[in-house]
């Protein structure tokens, strides 16, 4: 590279900027555009100081000349196959949608190897490839498909052209000192600017709004602008189009508003959907689909814009999200599906290459970051792969570890939040937080329970098999709304057969479940309680869930506590999605001649009656076998409750769903219930040895011994003759608040939210 | 250990012996009484010079060591807690039951030690339980509980005590020295001899028959007699009870006869149920089951009558059946659940460390063992398992490949078989064995596939959770008998709805089919062929499968011909039991309101009817997703043949079934009919990257474009219009027959059992 001379000098002037930024955490406006730091290139994620310190390094980094070597071999096999740049035609999964794909991807991996390689050829490949598309581009009308809100020029929608933009700005930035001025003008004039144009102003729909789709396109133009020096394409990434306001009463075709409040642009996009902890509104799996243009231009505004202290912002919550998110999967990595969420996106993809490389880059070099890059086992190509690999190098990894945590949700994070309960591999997510967008489902106070990277107590998840074209073009099937969004398929109260908010997006988003409580402080008796006053108008809902591990259990149990009261009778359905094998029940059922659904509508269309039985006495309890564990269920039951067994697949023509089933316990006609239940994991089977294992449930009795508005307390009482005591407090609740009650004639007297003993 | 001389004298004698014998493979009943090898203890499994071999190795062979080490800690505890030796009282699962059972397996484990560590303490222990037994035993009556056709002492069956016995016999020999003659004739006089006799000549009906039951109370009778020195008691075990003859038409509670042919002992344990290729005739779940008598008495035998060349017997039979056995296991070394077989039973049983130590010590050190020894990560502690020790520390080791293998079933070798091809990761499982005793299913010419370890077309396996107390009290299930063993449970033709021999035991095991022909001696293409002609008397069933690998195609496809020949009309059904989800299919077909049984009997009423429709053209196109792979069957059909989507579930009021699917062919009304199916793997989807790869069949159409009594001829051909034929010889199929037939004008010639091109 040239410019050593301008890049110390660059460097000066960048520490001046900083010194003069550093007591002010507040963003000036004005300020963006009257500073100027670097003109050199490389210089969005690829520095010139990085190139340098990259070449210096490179066959003594193992997983950075690993990734090296497979994004050559990657790279060479299309420069051999040819350069091919098609008229737009498709929709995805059509030929030329997956050609301008896989060119997106190959100039911004080529441009990288021209840098890192300082081979000619990458630099030659992605100028001829860039001089087609300015051919090409030029001549474009919108593309042929019109199925989108807001159609993009090179595929269907504008969402895919910002894609191509944010990665084609990266190919361009690496080759732009190997360009002639004329060159540069000719792809900024007919390729760039125009293109930065049709995603932005001439597609407000797309880009003047909150929404994953709009942080893509202010990506796009942010970047764009970053690599021509556009101070006006760099103003309007982050600040939206100037002085446009849109209809804030207009809807997209998911249902979600156009732009309600009038906010745009990026920093508008950070501050939305992400809490002050971290947290991503429409949860962990759109949250690692979002994070990649949220994450590169992030890092080629500290690159080029360093007085912007973008990783600050907001009280450095992109850094934060990135913690959150890994925070929010099992112990495998998979993300939990909270809302809509594929099983099985785990943080291997490669957007947590990008997150967990800058993250640890440009955060405080946590150790953990290092062992969940080893994993992955690539890094990226640029300054904070290289950070990475030296790191790995030196041996620094140290393993991450999960620990329980309690998220907030909304832009203050003041709309409730996810609590996530750890202990010895057991794992409760707990999910009391706003409506999450379009993306969102209707489940207030629900739950997940996992162990060792295994459900136990499931959450369904979406209902669509992405990219998987014989199953509705992998789009998202009839039968997301239809069962997955609704509440009946979820680990959480359904009143009278009917969804929160009556599966209405308009009431859900206007409402958000509210924290009791979180604490973590004891390793062994962890909870989380929050309370959910409006997803049935008159009814409220408290739900107090702990993971507790005692001395004289096998493994943490999970005791949960739902305390449901309403100014009328209802029904209450509370169901229990377990996986695997029934072992046994202490109630009598009946077994039905013929399978049919349990309802007509809301998601009870969806589940068959297998089983139908009544509570044979003050405890219900049902034992199952699953992934050669045992686990049971001891709940508080009277005589006139009914247990379901439900499956599901009914109106199911497609084989749309997976035959999963639950177990639903039904209480009609009640204004206030409380619902007490402890799942206990216990023992382990071993098919070779065909030695089962502590096969049997430890509790011989649970028990409500109060329960008022101010208090619930519960006994848990061992096969052995051993009793506990869990109290809760429903109001009071503050970590110092004290507490003294009578219970059987006996006093309890403590501070703190809960007591047990 | 002391008498080196005599030790040394013991030695030539032997030489002698195996120099007299050499040319002499038939075994001389009257010689056994009269050569007199060893003295010496210990001489069962653990040899004086193998104790002298193990000392002098110790602390320099790591798997011998670190199994040394786990078995002290467990030895070691069991001393700290103490002797327990209770009067019995419980079925399995109760106290009395597990005591002392954990008490045979302390002993024998106390008794090595003592030899290896040379620690008294071990010795003493033994000692000292063993004199409890025997001031119990001289006291005991019948076992209390009555539910076994043969009542045991110590447990409720004879079967317990006489596993108690093969290992206590271990125990015995290794303290044999350290014991004062007049201890020595105290237990043998009211503890051992005694013993022996009630699980033989006191129970007959246990002892004198062909049965893996039978083989435990021979081999307990025979390790005693070798300890003891006892010929009679050797006698006994090799050649059943002198001169008794029992009812021959007798049955026990399984419906099995008693002793039909009036065979006993353990050569005639060894010469029934294995065929000449070591395929043990119930199959590999119960094969594994019945190994440890087999070779431990064996290899006692050996230790102690080399004379008896028992290794030797009948070919070799039980070395060979050790290599059956784990090529009858998948991917993952799990055996395939072949009649009667728990799935996840696997080659890392206890068992099978036996199995593989004392096929490499005593049969030709086959390197390949050693890797499944290492994987199994223990040894026994016995001369065998230092063998393998050493050549494992020696990095003797190389993988164990698991080829294409036939295994003829019968103890002459014909009587069926079953027929395994591999190739690439795929694995089909074809049975055309005999009916496989009472633990038998009605499935001729079934089949099972597998690719990498996963099922891809599933057989049932066995209905039962095996110790698993809450399920049947872990013993077979009624569905094993209404479902599991039940044609239609299985991947074969099931005929008017009525299972193979109508179900019935008698009949069954009169038949078996026959081999037509095996060919694995070319990579690309394996087939193997059957025919069955009594499961439905007058109708003949000729199967045909072959593993192809064609350059056209990713991965090797399955191709199956069912040629069904009958003298009536009569309807067929013919399921695929695949796995998860459903992707598409070419034919229409309706779901019904309300799920009902597909029959009332015959396993039909266990399985739901979820959609029913008619074939659309010449061929019905299935595809499916699993395990992250993509699935297609294409078949042959015609416009009247149905198409039913099933569900197993139904009738089964306590949840004894999975919930697996099956897609079924039914024809209605049929003499002949050629069923001829493709099933291809192909492609992968990635849950992290959402990408599918390769999710489409790659087949357009398969055609029979010739089907005759002599052969059968179908077409493949492929989306790119590429056509292959396969010819298979229905008769006259030796591998040098020769044919020359005309199809479509066309002149086929070729040598062999089929033609592929």
């Amino acid at each position: 590279m040239k410019n050593k001379i301008t890049s110390k000098f660059v460097y000066i002037l960048v520490l001046l900027v900083l010194f003069a930024c550093k007591n002010d955490n507040e963003m000036d406006v004005d300020s963006v555009s009257e500073t100027k730091v670097s003109q050199e290139h490389p210089k969005l994620i690829l520095t010139a100081q990085g190139v340098k310190d990259i070449r210096a390094q490179l066959g003594t980094i193992p997983i950075f000349d690993k990734s090296l070597q497979a994004v050559k071999e990657e790279v060479n096999a299309e420069i051999e196959a040819g350069i091919d740049v098609p008229i737009p035609k498709d929709y995805s999964g059509g030929y030329t949608h997956s050609r301008h794909k896989q060119n997106w991807f190959t100039l911004q991996k080529a441009g990288l190897l021209y840098q890192i390689l300082d081979d000619e050829k990458y630099a030659k490949y992605v100028k001829d490839m860039l001089m087609e598309y300015e051919a090409l581009y030029k001549t474009l009308p919108l593309h042929p498909k019109t199925r989108s809100y807001a159609r993009g020029k090179l595929f269907w929608q504008c969402l895919n052209d910002s894609n191509w933009l944010v990665y084609v700005s990266q190919a361009y930035d690496c080759i732009y000192n190997y360009l002639t001025e004329e060159e540069r003008n000719k792809l900024e004039t007919n390729l760039f600017r125009p293109f930065a144009d049709h995603i932005s102003v001439d597609s407000p729909q797309f880009y003047q709004r909150v929404h994953n789709h709009s942080t893509w396109g202010n990506a796009a133009v942010g970047m764009i602008g970053l690599v021509m020096d556009d101070e006006e394409l760099i103003n309007r990434a982050l600040y939206g189009i100037k002085d446009l306001k849109l209809d804030t009463k207009e809807k997209d075709d998911d249902g979600g508003f156009l732009n309600k409040d009038g906010k745009a642009g990026f920093l508008a996009n950070i501050e939305e959907p992400f809490s002050p902890d971290g947290y991503y509104n429409e949860g962990p799996y759109y949250q690692r689909y979002a994070m990649y243009p949220f994450l590169v231009f992030a890092e080629g505004l500290h690159n080029v814009k360093p007085e912007l202290k973008i990783f600050e912002y907001k009280g450095g919550v992109l850094l934060k999200s990135i913690n959150a998110l890994l925070n929010l999967s099992d112990a495998d990595g998979e993300f939990f599906p909270l809302n809509d969420g594929q099983k099985g996106m785990s943080y291997y993809n490669n957007a947590l290459v990008t997150a967990v490389d800058i993250s640890y880059h440009f955060g405080d070099q946590d150790p953990g970051l290092l062992s969940i890059a080893k994993e992955q086992d690539k890094v990226l190509l640029d300054d904070s792969g290289l950070a990475v690999a030296l790191g790995i190098k030196e041996g620094n990894e140290k393993p991450f570890t999960k620990k329980s945590i309690n998220l907030s949700d909304g832009p203050e994070g003041k709309q409730g939040g996810v609590g996530i309960l750890r202990n010895q591999g057991i794992e409760l997510v707990f999910k009391y937080a706003s409506q999450g967008s379009s993306h969102g489902h209707y489940d207030k106070l629900s739950y997940s329970l996992y162990e060792k990277g295994e459900e136990v107590i499931q959450d369904y998840g979406l209902s669509r098999f992405v990219n998987i074209e014989q199953k509705g073009g992998g789009n998202y099937l009839k039968e997301n709304k239809t069962w997955a969004k609704q509440t009946i398929a979820h680990n959480t109260i359904t009143q009278n057969e009917t969804s929160h908010f009556t599966g209405k997006y308009d009431i859900g988003s206007l409402h958000h479940s509210d924290l009791n409580y979180f604490s973590s402080e004891y390793d062994s008796v962890q909870v989380v309680s929050a309370i959910e006053k409006n997803a049935y108008p008159g009814t409220t809902m408290l739900r107090t869930m702990a993971i507790i591990k005692d001395e004289d259990f096998e493994k943490p149990f999970m005791l949960d506590i739902m305390k449901v009261t309403s100014a009328t009778a209802n029904q209450y359905d509370f169901p229990f999605y377990y996986f695997g094998q029934v072992l046994q029940t202490n109630f009598k059922y009946s077994s039905p001649e013929t399978l049919k659904p349990l309802g007509s509508k809301n998601g009870y269309q969806h589940l068959y009656l297998e089983g139908l039985g009544k509570a044979s006495g003050k405890n219900t309890k049902f034992s199952w076998f699953s992934n050669n564990k045992f686990y049971s269920l001891t709940t508080v039951t009277n005589t006139k409750d009914e247990l379901l067994f439900a499956r599901l697949g009914a109106n199911d023509p497609e084989f749309n769903l997976r035959r999963d089933p639950a177990l639903i316990l039904r209480t009609k006609n009640s204004k206030a219930r409380t619902f007490v239940s402890v799942i206990e994991s216990h023992g382990s089977y071993s098919a070779v040895s065909e030695s089962a294992l502590n096969s049997k449930s430890n509790i011989k009795e649970i028990k409500t011994v109060l329960d008022s508005n101010a208090y619930t307390a519960i006994t848990i009482t061992t096969i052995n003759g051993k009793t506990k005591l869990f109290i809760t407090a429903n109001t009071n609740n503050t970590k110092d608040s004290e507490h003294n009650i009578k219970i059987n004639d006996k006093n309890y007297e403590w501070s703190g939210s809960y007591y047990f003993k």
